[in-house]
């Protein structure tokens, strides 16, 4: 094992896309709600797989642009089913999809307290679990992450989030304040996730830091070279447990 | 099952004396640093259960006048780590507990950290977790309260303590905050505790209440009565499982 693994008492994990498949989530549950909406009257022809996904796509594209604007005061505080919630119906607009209720559209919001864990997730969470605090570091916000562990069993010790801290990632409030709040220094801290951006801010307030590739995040498979910079490269969660001697 | 077990989405609780046995954990702890350090020197004779107790007793005692402090705004925020060092050198002072480096004394004010379970706690909250999101709502800091959960087993879905909300219980910041971290209403939230002034302030918030007996919390047997005026009246968290229909 190495230094890094022996000083670090807590890894802090990104969520979405990197525990989670939102992508594929999305799509399955924005299909299973085309079905029993018959949402296809005002598309060219029956729903597919493919239409989902560009709603899937348009709407975690949406999600970065709304987080900056709250970043840069423009918006007040809002977590992120808020923001979830302001794309969404901009989305019904731009793809027509009509005829949803509030409460309709309240639940599809909440698809992102849903979302799936990729197949190695619990596994590999359940061995990092018994020799380090396992804690959440998302820009979730905290009943959407608790929602979601619930229902996909996601073993955290603690839910931590951007809106505990009124700052998201990659501002250096949230990596601070999660070190804070763990009662730990942040080299004592691992940042667990399979976004380089994510990786370095978290690194420039001290963090450690580990690269979980998940090549299907955005669909067609993309490959995520590891980095040296990081102090681990791990293909999935029971190969990082592997490799800290978990 | 009533309309209020069905209302509810999420339980909350209290967990010095409620989920957890302080007094008898910080006397076993103060026991075996005592014989470590043979820490009788000092005292009349050799170090009993009943000295301990005292010093448990009073480390206990210490600890709302403290947050007290806090809450008028005499103390800057101060978490409950920072406020058991402060009860604990004024105690090491007081019972002349001498000759403990500074790692001993940080180890001792971390017995917090490890205090044990009642014996129906873990499988009561197993039960209730079926139904229920379960969260602490402690005064206790979130470490404090990660690493007990981690060393007792306690099957949290959330950690949210008074440290998130820079306000002490009774506050009533603390309970609205629990809430609203959890995305409900405060009437969708049933505040769990063995003290009925925790309660009585949840309730003036509109949380919903549950009073769970705990007759040893001070050592002597006390008799708890039920009150008319909380939702439920639970003997143990078992009981209280049964009562909610998990």
């Amino acid at each position: 094992m190495t230094r890094v693994a022996r000083q670090v008492k807590a890894l802090t994990f990104d969520v979405f896309g990197t525990v989670v498949d939102w992508r594929g989530s999305i799509i399955a549950e924005g299909r299973k709600l085309g079905r029993r909406k018959r949402i296809a009257a005002d598309w060219a022809g029956p729903v597919t797989t493919a239409d989902w996904a560009a709603v899937a796509d348009a709407w975690r594209a949406g999600y970065r642009p709304a987080m900056d604007r709250v970043r840069r005061g423009e918006l007040p505080w809002t977590n992120i089913d808020g923001l979830h919630r302001r794309i969404l119906d901009e989305l019904l607009t731009r793809f027509r999809i009509e005829g949803l209720t509030e409460a309709e559209k309240t639940y599809f919001n909440r698809a992102w307290h849903r979302l799936a864990p990729w197949k190695d997730s619990v596994a590999g969470l359940k061995r990092l679990k018994k020799k380090y605090v396992i804690a959440t570091l998302s820009n979730g916000n905290v009943a959407l992450l608790t929602n979601m562990a619930k229902h996909a069993g996601l073993p955290w010790d603690c839910v931590l989030s951007a809106e505990l801290f009124g700052h998201y990632k990659p501002d250096p409030e949230a990596y601070l304040g999660a070190a804070r709040l763990l009662g730990l220094e942040p080299g004592e801290v691992m940042m667990v996730a399979a976004h380089k951006d994510d990786l370095d801010a978290a690194a420039r307030t001290g963090l450690r830091t580990a690269l979980v590739r998940r090549p299907m995040e955005f669909g067609a498979k993309q490959d995520v070279p590891p980095e040296a910079r990081f102090d681990f490269n791990a293909k999935d969660f029971v190969d990082l447990a592997r490799q800290l001697g978990c």
